[in-house]
């Protein structure tokens, strides 16, 4: 039988739409009709690149009627969302890459497209090209899912393996990260966290079958986490991860957040170094399984946005409502609890004067905010004659752990409080 | 819409049948109508169990009209392979857990299900709870995958780690697995390597989309696995595990085995243990990834034959080609190389004479074999004044390595040749 050939619009050529264009060469029942590029000069590298399927003009992409699926990789909230949303009316499929405009917007973009009866994946938004949204979906299906923990930015995951691995400063391994390209020139998307957070937004949503609003994932990015931490950390026998995690509590409310965390080193995500990305996934009846891989890059997130528009191309022409397990879309709202309201474990580092009376006035601070202490651990005296203490507290409530540390600020035993990190447990 | 409720039968109510059964329960839009099991009188591990659900006749499922999925999980090539065969005749699309059926009638059973138009899902059958199957056809369907590396039976991975953390015997913890019900009271299936060269015979059809025959797949239990060459590999910087492999190599030919390695403690697969398992997979465009859980048990078999059962669910009445990107059934046979013509890095243990002449011995029989040798250690002379001398080869052709172990089982310096692991790299 003899099947016409899928058309496929990209909106985008830039590292995921190169990746992406490439990848769909090999398959001689797809064929990418149209691209559109903000700038039609820029070079391209992709050989023998037909300058006919190029148009600055994206609406080119949405409005071609011959265009079955519109593929979205521009990121951002405009002119994404209007390009989608057009596209959707013109009787299009959607594929995207967008973790910031599914965050924020998600529910109105897949309410839209159900109406339409239209699809729209978007596994390379979540951990590039780990496989992950698609297997939620599909194969994970009979689960309920009760806790997501996860690497999902490799920038952010870059500099942390660096500080650690070189022993060396947040500051000059930045720097280092931008010469290298793996952190943007303006890196606050990355390293404060709003990267990680936009994802485990969607994330959570899918895994909890509840909508979880952006505003009500707690952020806190890496910036200020610092090479004397990592080494406190290590002798301890953790390392020290930005962790994107979403959990119910007992009564029923989503806990989602991205902070850095004290990871122990038997855990898995503790061996996720480097630029690799890994979410895992604890429910029943399956228990606990991890996903590792890429979680950005040309050729990672093509796998991933390929493998959407296959699933796509595989289903049209053939009924009239496709892939049903894939339209996930969760309205009802979660009811997300506040940081505040939650209980953590804590690595504390403190700088006091070399004074005998500071381990005492240490403990009395935390007994006196109702927290108990695992360990105190003064290593060196530096130079000028203060030392840097470790505590490790074990798990308390964080309104309880704000009132120690401006207890701590306070004290006059107590110079400064270096850094406050939760502890994964 | 009013859906009809789909009905379900179950060949089978062990471990992974039970699981099926309970959490088949929580889905409104599903009904277990049949269950056949070899004892009726068995008390079963499933409370309020409707008796008039249990049949001991098997053909009473496949033969039910009114059933839609038939789920096999007895194992076995006998009944089940006509009871699949009679379960698509009638009309029913097959959900199976059977390794062993696949990895020998794959081939007939997948022409036979496609020329009746039915469907064959099997993710529990290949790692248990781990998501691989569904995923490798759908979400990774752009990909080209050419390697694959795994540990696929927990039940040598749970022996295989407790001799490396007690710096146990093969044989003292093999009782101890036994007794904990992690090994059968005849482990064969599993410790010499059949349960997961099953399941890499498939896994690697399905990867490369070219049919791998079972006994091309070269297979080597853990039976000859010592505790002195756990502790010599940790020493080196490896960890010993049961791998499961396949790669193509640059002839296009399959390279597809079981066997133990000594792992590199850098690697992902080292620090898999106990009864955990994990599948690797390596691609263009993906690059590499990790997926890794729980290789068997009730409930992570259960949530992978639950994900296949709900896949066909969500298509049945709706469409009457299901699920087009899960009918993956590849016929063309893969040439598949000769272990004899592969080339390998290896770790040796020889027993020898306290004499000096040893290592010259030693690398002149490596030399004249043409072997490179990596390192050559003498750590400890035993009670009896021979030494335990373990080489770590270079990358060197297989027959060349069979020649040397002759020449040393023949060499008046060696008195043992105690153990040859491959070793990955």
């Amino acid at each position: 039988m003899e099947k016409k050939k899928i058309k496929i619009g990209l909106i985008g050529l830039g590292t995921v739409g190169t990746g992406v264009y490439k990848t769909l060469q090999t398959f001689d029942n797809i064929e990418v009709a149209k691209i559109a590029v903000k700038n039609k000069n820029k070079k391209r590298n992709i050989p023998n690149l037909d300058e006919n399927l190029i148009t600055d003009n994206p609406y080119e992409v949405v409005n071609n009627p011959e265009i079955d699926i519109v593929c979205e990789l521009i990121g951002g909230m405009e002119p994404a969302y209007d390009l989608i949303t057009t596209a959707i009316k013109n009787g299009k499929h959607i594929v995207t890459a967008n973790k910031e405009l599914l965050a924020k917007r998600g529910v109105e973009i897949f309410n839209f497209a159900e109406q339409h009866n239209k699809v729209i994946l978007y596994e390379a938004a979540i951990a590039g090209g780990i496989p992950i949204i698609m297997p939620i979906k599909t194969i994970l299906a009979g689960n309920k899912i009760n806790k997501v923990e996860a690497i999902l930015n490799g920038t952010t995951n870059y500099i942390l393996t660096k500080m650690d691995v070189q022993s060396a400063s947040y500051d000059d391994v930045l720097k280092e990260a931008q010469d290298l390209g793996y952190a943007e020139t303006d890196p606050t998307g990355d390293v404060e966290g709003f990267d990680a957070a936009y994802k485990i937004t969607t994330l959570a949503t899918l895994a909890f079958k509840k909508r979880i609003k952006f505003e009500n994932v707690y952020r806190e990015g890496i910036t200020k986490v610092r090479a004397e931490d990592m080494k406190a950390a290590n002798d301890l026998g953790y390392k020290i991860k930005l962790i994107a995690s979403a959990k119910m509590d007992e009564k029923g409310r989503a806990d989602v957040r991205v902070h850095p965390m004290l990871v122990p080193m038997a855990s898995t995500l503790a061996h996720i170094d480097y630029v690799t990305n890994a979410v895992s996934l604890t429910g029943h009846p399956i228990g606990h399984i991890t996903l590792s891989g890429p979680g950005a890059g040309e050729l990672p997130t093509a796998s991933s946005v390929v493998g959407d528009i296959l699933a796509i191309a595989a289903e049209l022409g053939t009924t009239d409502y496709l892939l049903p397990m894939m339209r996930c879309y969760h309205e009802d709202l979660a009811d997300c609890v506040n940081i505040l309201d939650t209980e953590n474990k804590y690595y504390l580092s403190l700088n006091a004067k070399n004074n005998k009376g500071v381990i005492g006035n240490i403990g009395n601070i935390c007994a006196e905010c109702n927290i108990s202490v695992e360990s105190i651990v003064q290593k060196n005296v530096l130079e000028n004659n203060t030392a840097d203490i470790t505590v490790i507290t074990e798990i308390c409530r964080e309104k309880d752990m704000q009132n120690a540390v401006r207890a701590f600020e306070e004290s006059s035993f107590i110079n400064n409080v270096n850094s406050l990190i939760r502890v994964q447990v």
